[in-house]
């Protein structure tokens, strides 16, 4: 996601009380900072923010935890998310690749919402479904591993199921076409953006036990 | 599948080489009427042959068995047979709810090809790659289960996808488009008229050790 640079971008960020400027030092103690919520879902490359942030207003019980390397992009979820006063919400800027040096059989559930598709082959190690990425997340997730992905590109998906599957991971809800189910569905920006074009969202549920 | 009904269409089955009428008498014998082929694949709902013959053209070392209920469909596939000479290749007549009655871990591969989506929810046991079918399928197999599926119906193939992945298969390739893959493929009658018409196939490997 190309944007405007963002002017104190940093400056903003560390204004907000959304911001946690140093999420490794949470590492093993996040469930200190939760109050009455039972359950910690993490959203890597969270964009703008708007599914979070609509996520945290439907589900009080639960705290929700927006990542994005970019901080150009970030502050834009700053932004929307320094008009709501959501206790259970927090962002953090980081590297997906680094994600388990901040969690430690902390979260429930991964949200990977319309994550970059990568779409050549020679490119598919980046996508953030792929077996090296999933076997960075082992460790992040409490005993059971939750992740729902959502995207409007068909090779990306292909390729989350297949590596999924092979990861041990149970596929227990599949969509080609989720504007059209009854699946509860808040949507992002991007999603929007493309259900109004006529595209369908593809989406998946995979749980490994 | 609705044909004209085809006159004397029992004879020209009991007359053909390629046609074995009670194959329950075979359970647990096939390895017998082979002579070098090393695997045995079946397909449940061949329709009218094209794939398996072209398949036993193909793969001499393969033995290949169509199963096709509906004896005015099955014969359209035996006519054709006829006019090869494949060693390697029988047609029977019978009801897939029952295919366990015909085989004991006699089978590598299972192919579905184009089969009925029955795409309303209420009709959703009547696909044959719902849960108790894979049931059903348990017991035909050798040690190794291999499913191979190809439709041009999204319903189907999600639920087929979540089917499988429940039922313990690990989906080894998937495909939404398989014209423009590089896996190779021999086309049924159906899958030629549905490419001609624009529609892409969906196509999955599953694997089961």
């Amino acid at each position: 996601m190309r944007l405007r640079k963002v002017k104190n971008a940093e400056e903003i960020l560390l204004n907000s009380p959304y911001f946690i400027e140093n999420p490794q030092e949470l590492k093993g103690h996040w469930q200190e900072i939760l109050k009455d919520e039972k359950e910690i879902h993490l959203e890597i490359g969270c964009g703008k923010g708007q599914f979070l942030i609509e996520m945290a207003k439907t589900h009080p019980d639960i705290f929700f935890i927006g990542m994005e390397y970019q901080k150009s992009v970030l502050v834009r979820a700053i932004h929307k998310a320094n008009l709501e006063d959501l206790p259970n919400l927090k962002f953090i800027c980081f590297n997906a690749e680094s994600v388990d040096s901040l969690f430690s059989k902390e979260i429930d559930v991964l949200y990977l919402n319309f994550s970059d598709p990568w779409p050549k082959r020679r490119h598919a190690k980046r996508r953030l479904t792929d077996s090296h990425f999933l076997e960075i997340y082992d460790s992040i997730f409490k005993k059971k591993q939750e992740i729902i992905q959502k995207t409007d590109n068909p090779i990306l998906f292909e390729s989350s199921l297949e590596n999924l599957s092979k990861h041990g991971f149970t596929l227990e809800k599949i969509s080609f076409d989720l504007e059209n189910t009854d699946i509860p569905n808040i949507k992002t920006e991007y999603e929007e953006k493309f259900i109004n074009l006529g595209y369908s969202i593809y989406y998946v549920k995979a749980i490994k036990k």
